[in-house]
């Protein structure tokens, strides 16, 4: 047994609540080296006759990735206090494993136990019950639809009329959005998550002027509250863009600085390195990147700080808006994410918090920051499989795998998952102009455990490169879109609403792989009820044996019919 | 190479900030596997015709413990981001380690590498820059010294005349602290952590009846005013008991519930599952372990949270405290303790905050909550050594390694090393009454990385089993302590004050040592002195060579000297 592969640490996704009365307790090991994990536990203050009690646990196997296998064991304590510990067995030897390492013998003495204190109710990870069912589309909102053609920028041109670049302008608006609910409803989605509204200079408006004003090319505050309003009466959530990382260069406060230098009353509201501010060769000041069009603010001045929490505040009071999506949230202080989650929720406790992380974001999901990241590692592995090629089905199911145990349970379930945004090029595009693959990709999305995002337009089969290139406008003409495209994201959803466990009811479980089977294969269950999802990743026909006996099982085949 | 054994996660004590501009990146590979490891680092938006560029770290290994080798490597990323990952080399082969696991090739996306994404000055772990110099001396105030007799409580016995016992007084107080002040400066000692001095019901004080009032056992208000000025005038930093899990059973809150069940004001105060309260068999509320007379406070409840929150403030404010030490602090939700902090350090920014957590306690020294625990892991280190001898020189060392690999070096500078307390029995009592390997002890954890407390009267060799045995009067009487400890303590702690090495100046890192070995050695350095301990743990002589040359260096013997 390799017993140095062996991992548990109390917290993250090894020991949590799930609910205000169970735990969760995974442990690693190796791949197929360990043949047996017992879990010995019980109350800390449980003695008799001097000794403390615990009693054995069985762990099941919970899913292998390409190194390792993950264990699972769910325990309701009855005083919400643990100490427990694991029993490691292979076909020669059996290991104890605590809170103080690994020993040949089972320690009598509970201080060589981990220990999870006590399951307080506040401390568990909640994120809103709703976003688990929700299918998101996101608007991009210069391009998704012009719906008032009064509002249109100086120089805006006709839509879809040329290629997109960086610096033009085509008119898309909130009222474009509202002209268009039947669109959406027909699609089925049940989420929009805008990229930011507020007033800024670009076209992308990631470079805020002002966070209390919507851009008045998008409209007005009447517009936005119709749209909301209409959302909302059409079953459909709004999720807003925070760009609190950085402003814009426009933005009056830093505007100030680089006219008053050291004498602005806002110099503390940035991270000036030397005055007066210069951008050449590299910014004085601390920046997104390094473009000094994108000033970082300073989020640990109490001012800024109070600033940006009164924004979060606002949008929610006012306009009653159901999320918020947080802009380079990484690089933002830690502190200034746990206010920013204990002022929302105050304001609306089931707004979704939503932070951009490409990567392991362990650090933001303790249940004290963020409810969900954007799932780039997801996005990763169905590019690697489809687009790429670069991985076999069997590797697109053991990094599924590690994906799924990087985070809590109630983590996955409202995880953003995604295969394209206005960072990215789109899906089409990356698996080079291929239907049946987007189509496949979006089949997996939306069975999938997480909260799917379909990009606006790839619903269609819209293309574009990396941007300006994913930005384009909307394409309304019917004979352009791609009906077949629609007809089958649009079953999709349906489906996913129909078939709970299709969503995120039940418990995922891929199937047996090997190396040169092209199918993709899970269950999930609820215990009472399995679904399963099959897909055949490769251009050519494969016999496939399912894996499991449901003679005397009433089986429907919820693709046909 | 074992590559499953090789662990590296962003945060915790493998990925931290050390200064506002430094950070430190450790790696955990198994046992003299890995020959050599690099570090690939970069700035994250620094690419150079659309490739991400990044350099070469090596790192060093900074310690061996029973099953794995550690890595480290510090840097000052000048744009305070960082994106990394690890070469691994053997002999055989080469092995590349990031955010997306291993591969033979090193990734040339981004994206495979792991993130440190900004430096956020608000985040970087933050404790009070005197307690790394701090030799604290722990007071259990009822047994310490009886300085007025005026407020000895009803039944009171002479002092020293009995046995302890869970139920009987001897008069100590805080008279009796400031009029023995010149004993503890003759020792040396510079903190003094108080078991809880609110009024209470038992002898030991943690079953608190009025979180606002000095017991009147102890003395007044006034009492403590002068007791802490003279504490402060003499260099003694002062540290209060802060029993916030659960109060006493005369508790006027609880007595409330009690009498008036479900129409209590305070019935939401605790963790009541069903009224009229009942005791037997088991309480019919939540408590401290299963004793009825500790009724679990609701911590998440406004009114208790500030009610517990104002009692941390208050004596700051008004008495001018130096620390709160939290007791059971691992079963009060981590909601209260970061509210806590602030509170507090809103107060006295210096303030010292050790929570009483006897396990892995990583999820409370992220920076947010504590600023260290008690350190158990070390005390049963030291125990297993001398007292039990369940391990030999070689093991001590490998887990003192482990511990010292637990947690942030920052963290290591101030957690509270203790080899007694009030919860356990005696240190010479644990050594079967060796003087000799009480002295070896102390010299161990006076040389060690942390803070260390003496246990009061384990400085003059008193003795005492597990509670009440270890709350014996403190003797007084010069014949019957002894001297020859004292002086060898006293000694030690002067040494640790003119030598900041043997504090916490310096990296500390362990000689190597063979199994029949019995010296443990260690060498702290600060890149030009270095201090070396030695200490032979067996009661023959062996014969040591020193593993390095300190040829054409100037040496000092500093203990003979």
């Amino acid at each position: 047994m390799i017993i140095e592969a062996v991992y548990h640490r109390p917290g993250d996704q090894y020991a949590y609540a799930c609910t205000d009365e169970m735990l969760h307790i995974r442990l690693r090991t190796k791949k197929n080296d360990v043949d047996e994990v017992v879990m010995l536990a019980g109350d800390p203050y449980h003695w008799e006759d001097g000794n403390w009690q615990n009693q054995e646990f069985s762990m099941w196997k919970t899913g292998t990735d390409t190194f390792y296998d993950y264990w699972l064991v769910t325990i309701s304590p009855p005083y919400r206090r643990l100490r427990y510990g694991f029993l490691l067995k292979d076909e020669s030897e059996s290991w104890f494993y605590g809170d103080k390492g690994f020993s040949k013998e089972v320690s009598t003495d509970i201080g060589y136990f981990f220990c999870f204190p006590f399951l307080n109710g506040i401390d568990v990870f909640n994120a809103p019950e709703w976003v688990k069912d929700t299918v998101w589309y996101q608007i991009f909102p210069e391009r998704f639809a012009n719906g008032d053609t009064s509002n249109d920028p100086e120089g805006t041109l006709p839509w879809g009329s040329e290629e997109p670049t960086p610096e033009n302008f085509f008119g898309g608006d909130l009222k474009g959005v509202t002209k268009n609910i039947d669109y959406l409803v027909d699609l089925g989605i049940s989420g929009i998550y805008f990229t930011p509204l507020f007033k800024a200079f670009s076209n992308h408006k990631y470079d805020t002027i002002d966070y209390m004003e919507i851009d008045p090319q998008f409209g007005t505050n009447e517009d936005l509250k119709e749209m909301i309003e209409t959302c909302h009466k059409n079953g459909i959530k709004v999720m807003f863009d925070a760009v609190f990382n950085h402003s814009g260069y426009f933005f009056p406060q830093f505007q100030d600085v680089l006219e008053k230098g050291e004498a602005s009353i806002y110099k503390d509201w940035f991270h000036i390195k030397e005055f007066p501010l210069t951008t050449e060769p590299l910014p004085s000041y601390d920046t997104f990147a390094f473009t000094p069009f994108m000033p970082k603010l300073n989020t640990e001045h109490p001012d800024v700080k109070e600033y940006l929490l009164e924004v979060g505040r606002y949008w929610i009071r006012e306009f009653d808006i159901d999320g918020w999506r947080l802009d380079v949230a990484n690089e933002v202080d830690h502190a200034f994410w746990r206010d920013f989650r204990k002022e929302v929720k105050a304001t609306k406790p089931d707004l979704y918090i939503l932070g951009e992380i490409w990567h392991d974001s362990m650090s933001w999901l303790r249940g004290d920051q963020f409810d969900a990241v954007m799932n780039y590692p997801f996005t990763t592995n169905v590019l690697n499989l489809f687009a790429k090629e670069s991985i076999s089905a069997k590797e697109f199911v053991e990094n599924m795998t590690s994906v799924m145990h990087m985070y809590p349970e109630m983590v996955n379930a409202v995880n953003f998952n995604l295969v394209g945004s206005h960072d990215t090029p789109r899906i089409l595009t990356e698996c080079n102009d291929s239907i049946e693959k987007v189509k496949q990709i979006f089949t997996i999305m939306l069975t999938m455990v997480g909260t799917p995002c379909i990009y606006y337009g790839d619903e269609i089969a819209m293309t574009g490169e990396q941007d300006p290139g994913c930005r384009k406008c909307m394409v309304w003409e019917k004979d352009k879109q791609n009906q077949e495209m629609f007809q089958h994201v649009q079953k999709l959803i349906r489906l996913r609403k129909e078939e709970p466990l299709l969503a995120n009811d039940g418990v995922l479980s891929f199937l047996p792989i090997e190396d040169d089977n092209p199918i993709v294969g899970f269950t999930k269950s609820n215990g009472t009820e399995t679904i399963l999802v099959l897909i055949n990743t490769k251009d050519e026909s494969y016999d496939y044996s399912i894996p499991f006996n449901w003679s005397n099982k009433v089986v429907k085949d919820v693709w046909k019919h």
